[in-house]
């Protein structure tokens, strides 16, 4: 086999829940690195696109707890940690991985700044929550102190809430593609990527979160990717999803993908994004995407498993 | 003028006192990375290598103040986080200076482990402060449940202490090569590498802190560079410093860097570790290493100002 395979694995997937300790996030991030390197068939190349919600999490909540002492970084920042945090652990258990399976790639995990617009309509209705809740007064004072939006997240408490806006360009896609020439097993646009505008004297953070399977889909197209791998936790997508018509689907045309995204068959809060990620993917490529859990990726590589968005 | 210049910057040059706001952050690195690109005369490339002392710091304060909610994670984690955080920062800054310079270099900020031995005699009197400082009665009960080696810091409390090995082999030292080949402007060995030993299983993390500029020498070695320039708060190196023989040194060989260093003259916490790591590169590789402030660089690297090691 040949061609470069996207592999977009959750921060979930990453880290137990509550984070737990870098062994666990260790044994973790080896369960993926074997399944991820299992696909390095023949001359195909591998790039891994992660997600940081548990490890943003945290950061967010222990600068909070100081700080009265230390300036808080913004979220932006957070985010440019955990792509160092994931990436030396995902990276270390790739190396060790393709080690012991007498592969001779090497990893890099590479910064990874990702462009949006300024004027994404995101950003005029923030509503994707990150970081610790609050009581409502305590998020009231936050926002008006630091300039936040917050909003009442499930009935649990307070969270701040940013924009998540529609990634356009991946500034480092030239180094990724370069790497993956080189047969390099590559860690990009972790967390989404760092978000961050076009403005005239340069690049600024912004603080948004991008999705990072709309990351993948796109620094896919750019690096001239064949398959898109999205992770999730089942093994296929579901049709009528909790309804006695419920139907899992072995395969999609991008047309009959979109039908099901206009019939609102997939939320905006679970499969809407990956779905979405997965049709500008292949409309973009021609390629192949594939939604599917870790456990399954394997046989879903070989056409035995999984949802499969074909052009 | 060609060949490749290992740049060594100190953590304490790319963040305010007190950490500061990631704006102040942000102004500083452009200072650093408008100074950096100005030495990319002709076809050299440009190798940056940063310390993490007031980053890594702030990590820790912010991670003890919740270490009951969350587990807390290695200091070589931490170390990790600030590669992602100031890998972003600064290569951002570069990315930037570059654009402005109307340069066509990329950036790339790499993930990078350094391979420490497990029997190096440092982890036997582990001595390099880090994190916050405490109480001596909460010191001697975090060594005792997280296995610390803790020591009272210069009258101002107690404070964990770790070992600082010497750096034996950089992991992605091929990537960088690869890279700065391509001509990117690299950023790698953050805080000195995330410090790994080799062991049966593969790559381990290990509770240490490696000497940024030791590890600049030795990548600066691997890759083949010409030039290693080591960023300090003083534009010179002085013999006899602090007496009234005192005199600054515009150039030594190896032989009398040496002999200096044997005759003590450059003190183990400040000037010592950056005139060895200079002595170790300019033997290893014939090439030049500089020791010099920020403001000066560009003149000490025409060999106008500050202290040169030459074979």
């Amino acid at each position: 086999m040949s061609g470069t395979i996207v592999l977009a694995v959750g921060g979930n997937a990453l880290a137990p829940a509550g984070l737990g300790s870098n062994d666990e996030q260790e044994a973790l991030a080896r369960r993926v690195a074997d399944i991820a390197v299992g696909m390095l068939d023949g001359d195909r190349r591998l790039l891994v696109v992660h997600g940081n919600g548990p490890q943003v999490g945290a950061l967010a909540l222990a600068q909070e707890a100081v700080s009265r002492e230390l300036p808080p970084q913004p979220l932006f920042v957070l985010g440019a940690m955990t792509q160092g945090q994931i990436g030396f652990v995902l990276g270390k258990a790739l190396g060790d991985a393709l080690a012991e399976a007498e592969r001779p790639h090497g990893v890099s995990a590479l910064v990874t700044q990702v462009v949006v617009r300024e004027d994404d309509p995101a950003f005029a209705t923030p509503s994707k929550p990150i970081g610790p809740f609050f009581p409502e007064g305590r998020a009231r004072r936050l926002a008006d102190a630091r300039g936040w939006d917050v909003a009442e997240d499930a009935g649990r408490g307070w969270r701040r809430v940013v924009a998540s806006p529609r990634p356009v360009e991946i500034v480092e896609a030239p180094e990724v593609e370069r790497l993956l020439a080189a047969h390099e097993v590559v860690i990009a646009a972790g967390g989404g990527g760092v978000p961050v505008v076009r403005g005239e004297g340069g690049l600024s953070g912004v603080e948004a979160v991008i999705d990072k399977d709309h990351s993948a889909a796109l620094l896919g197209q750019l690096v001239g990717a064949s398959e898109l791998i999205l992770l999730t936790g089942v093994e296929r997508v579901a049709l009528d999803f909790g309804t006695p018509a419920e139907r899992d689907i072995d395969e999609m045309t991008v047309a009959e993908a979109r039908s099901h995204l206009a019939d609102g068959q997939f939320p905006a809060g679970s499969m809407g994004p990956k779905i979405q990620a997965a049709v500008d993917f292949v409309e973009a490529t021609d390629g192949t995407a594939i939604v599917t859990s870790l456990e399954a990726a394997t046989e879903a590589l070989a056409g035995r498993s999984g949802t499969r968005v074909r052009p």
